[in-house]
């Protein structure tokens, strides 16, 4: 056994089952050890975002790790960014960096990098194996750090020699630190302040927004009459028919301060405080109102399932009825111009049971987040960390967390080219994931944030950097190019017969929306 | 005048005309400003190591940096591979990363990260600018700092309110500091150790390989009986028919060593002493025959060109009679397999005078390297840091340097596929690239490093993670769909069918040489 098998064994005896990846020459002991290791699945995203993006989607949907392989410096930077998002999501992954043998680090060849500088801006935790002896165990502690509450990123940086040297062992996992619980005097401190009948809001983040807790949160809104709101960009959230609604913090600052107005009391339940995604000159950026009294229920590595069911009990919910989701009838004539809400609308009236939804459409969907909610009962996975280019992975890494469940990624032209190699992974995989490109043909978000920001200007030399109509991406030809089969819609019927087909067959497909 | 302007204005006083970019909100008035700017020609790149690898190509040819744009954390990030190769090329890179304003930095908003922190690996100078009062003098500090010899990456911070608020000046250019000579004694040094008469080897890199420094360099090795060699990886090199010629350090260690077996004498002129660019076990990383004298021309940041002149002085060679490459007739028949070579022969024969080669093609272009010498004299570019995904983005920037020169880029399908988005900033500036995918379905190189590794297996878990043929890339397809006209070969006859009438037509191409 090498250090290479050491560490894959290691990682599947702590429940790593699969590794996105892209390696590289010095990672060829761990690609030639996947063949002795048939426990790990390999998964090849031919650009490193897909690959990080792709172990962020697995994580919120299958609950656990996987490993991401990554070659060298540059690997792991060219998956920085959906690492970053992954963080934001509180998504645990295991990067497994390779980096040259020890004996060539004196040499600063061409490769050579500061791969631990590179790492420490997106990750909890960050080693560099010595020996090919400890390999193991520093899978092992990776996979434990990864997994800490509410969900971390840890970077195992593999020198070359310590996969290919002689390695002893498997390391066994490493017990889990139990979640936190949120005590009985926090419990009866946030009941108190419930029942003292002001103005209230539960912002909820994490598993709060899932299964039992999201119903429990919807009895005690019943009972005590609290508002139940969701940050912007939830990592995921159960949605539509049957499931509890819960509102959204809107994304702009000075809505979000006014949909808050007059809350007297805020309940952060795994969530932060809100504050806005950007600042701009003159508008606020802290959107707590004045005066309004902020408590913690959970902190985000808190167990919020287990402090919603105990609020519950004190409150004196568990009989209470929750209001839930009933889908209503969708009024869309097939004969208008096709826009980013009539999609929404055939999508929400399309969408299967169970399904996922993953959305990126920022521009396009923002205004019809509601639409999407008159939809039978689905995952909502936002972007988490802003950076786009992230969904498209995500979707990638869902698929393979969850094959058996419909993936419906929605995103905007400008976000689907810079993961667009995700689209080749998932023919590959065959996963069953149907992508909405909204083809409105320009970075639009930044054409509002241009007004926003008060510039003065909107003229040819900002057109150059927001515009991308000159020349239009023909999606139909890049799916078809990337193995995805892929079909133009330029109208509301032609959408629905491309989106009803698609939710009717299995398997990957690319849908390009034309809202010019 | 806001402090965006000051920035834009700075830059243009220092010479920076061409920003590529890739801008989010936080830079939008930086955006806003490019109309108030009109010296500033921006470029926008669909993912940032579209912008940074620009920038590298543009410093190549250029000869001066150009500014690169980018959205916070996550968009450098996007950028940072790219700019690990820039940095390998010596290319002088003046980054702009836009950060949230400094009111809104304790927020830790979701796009909020460690700025700096990425930058770093990178970057020979990093500064986040505190007051719109003090950018402009910031920008200015910033390209003195690119441009130090030999060429570096600075990289500014710019929070939202130091381009919102008011600025008051645009910033005088900096002077540049002079460009160290080799002072006598080094040069009677080396002359000296010419004249012993030994196995010498000149180790070029940089300005060595250009011009009359090259010219000089193939005039002492005429009077000297030195051989001239270059860096595997050099970043920029004159070639073909009328130039000197120089031989090329191999690639793997191994070959290297055997190529310079015997030297007794190894003059580095820009160059450092050659190191294998991986490490295997068992064979050698430092590559300089034991009992071989190393001795520096000059070394990376000094001015090889005035050393070369002088030490051509020193050794009395000015009127010796320098070899250069003749070209030879190509013995190919059309009716052949196409394959790598053919295609290199078939490159060699149609490449018009002047023009520049940007190389990625890997595995189908190391081997056939002296072929594509025996052309019409151009320029070489090479992927420097070993990072893929750059050369299509450097022959980016090399055509907005340079467009009036037909530029070819050979890059693999594997390379390819990371920053495929090129091919649409080609088609938007009508860039007259031609971009030539080497399709053989697989990372090929890693095919052999499995096997030059010690790596027992190559079974299906290894296929899964070097196998590009599972679905095959349609390159006809992805290049139509990126607005770059596209052609599929799959033999000899029709590969030169293709690429002669590219050569004869201005404007981007993509040629799929489909060699299975």
């Amino acid at each position: 056994m090498n250090g290479a098998e050491s560490l894959l064994k290691s990682l599947v005896a702590s429940d790593v089952e699969v590794c996105f990846g892209n390696p590289g020459t010095s990672e060829m002991h761990f690609v030639a050890a996947l063949d002795a290791v048939k426990e790990m699945r390999p998964v090849l995203g031919l650009q490193e975002n897909v690959v990080t993006g792709a172990a962020d989607g697995y994580a919120r949907m299958a609950g656990k790790p996987a490993a991401t392989l990554l070659h060298l410096g540059p690997g792991l930077a060219n998956g920085l960014s959906n690492l970053h998002n992954a963080r934001r999501a509180s998504s645990p992954i295991v990067n497994i960096v390779g980096d040259h043998a020890s004996s060539h680090a004196r040499y600063d060849a061409p490769l050579a990098s500061d791969i631990a500088g590179f790492a420490r801006p997106v990750s909890d935790w960050v080693h560099s194996s010595t020996s090919a002896r400890s390999v193991g165990a520093d899978a092992a502690r990776a996979v434990a750090a990864a997994r800490s509450a509410p969900g971390q990123i840890a970077t195992l940086i593999l020198p070359a020699d310590t996969a290919w040297d002689a390695a002893e062992s498997v390391a066994a996992p490493l017990p889990l630190l139990p979640r936190m619980h949120a005590d009985g005097s926090t419990i009866d401190r946030v009941a108190s302040a419930l029942k003292r009948g002001v103005k209230t809001v539960l912002l909820m983040r994490g598993a709060a927004l899932l299964g039992d807790a999201l119903t429990a949160a919807g009895k005690i809104a019943a009972k005590t009459g609290a508002r139940l709101v969701c940050d912007t960009f939830a990592p995921r959230l159960e949605r539509g028919e049957d499931r509890v609604p819960v509102e959204r913090l809107p994304y702009f600052g000075e809505h979000a301060a006014e949909f808050l107005a007059g809350t007297e009391l805020l309940i952060l339940v795994g969530a932060r405080p809100p504050v806005s995604f950007f600042a701009y000159p003159d508008k606020p950026g802290w959107l707590t109102p004045e005066g309004c009294e902020i408590t913690v229920l959970t902190h985000p590595h808190e167990d919020s399932a287990a402090a919603l069911s105990a609020l519950m009990e004190a409150v004196d919910a568990r009989g209470a009825q929750a209001r839930v989701t009933r889908r209503e009838a969708i009024a869309l004539s097939l004969d208008g111009a096709l826009d980013a809400k009539s999609i929404a609308q055939i999508v929400a009236m399309h969408l299967p049971v169970n399904s996922i939804v993953a959305d990126e459409g920022i521009s396009s969907t923002l205004p019809h987040y509601e639409i999407l909610n008159n939809a039978a009962s689905h995952d909502f996975l936002n972007l988490t960390g802003g950076a786009i280019g992230s969904m498209m992975a995500v979707s990638t890494g869902a698929g393979i967390a969850s094959p058996d469940r419909k993936i419906v990624t929605l995103v905007g032209d400008g976000s689907a080219m810079y993961t667009v190699q995700s689209l080749w992974t998932q023919a590959r995989e065959n996963l069953d994931i149907v992508t909405v490109v909204f083809a409105n043909r320009g970075y639009k978000v930044l054409n509002n944030e241009l007004l926003r920001v008060g510039a003065a200007s909107n003229g040819p030399g900002a057109a150059a950097m927001l515009d991308l109509g000159r020349p239009a991406l023909d999606w139909a030809s890049i799916g078809q190019g990337l193995g995805v089969p892929a079909f133009r819609a330029r109208s509301r019927r032609a959408f629905e017969e491309a989106f009803a087909a698609a939710m009717a067959q299995r398997g990957p497909r690319l849908i390009e929306a034309v809202i010019e």
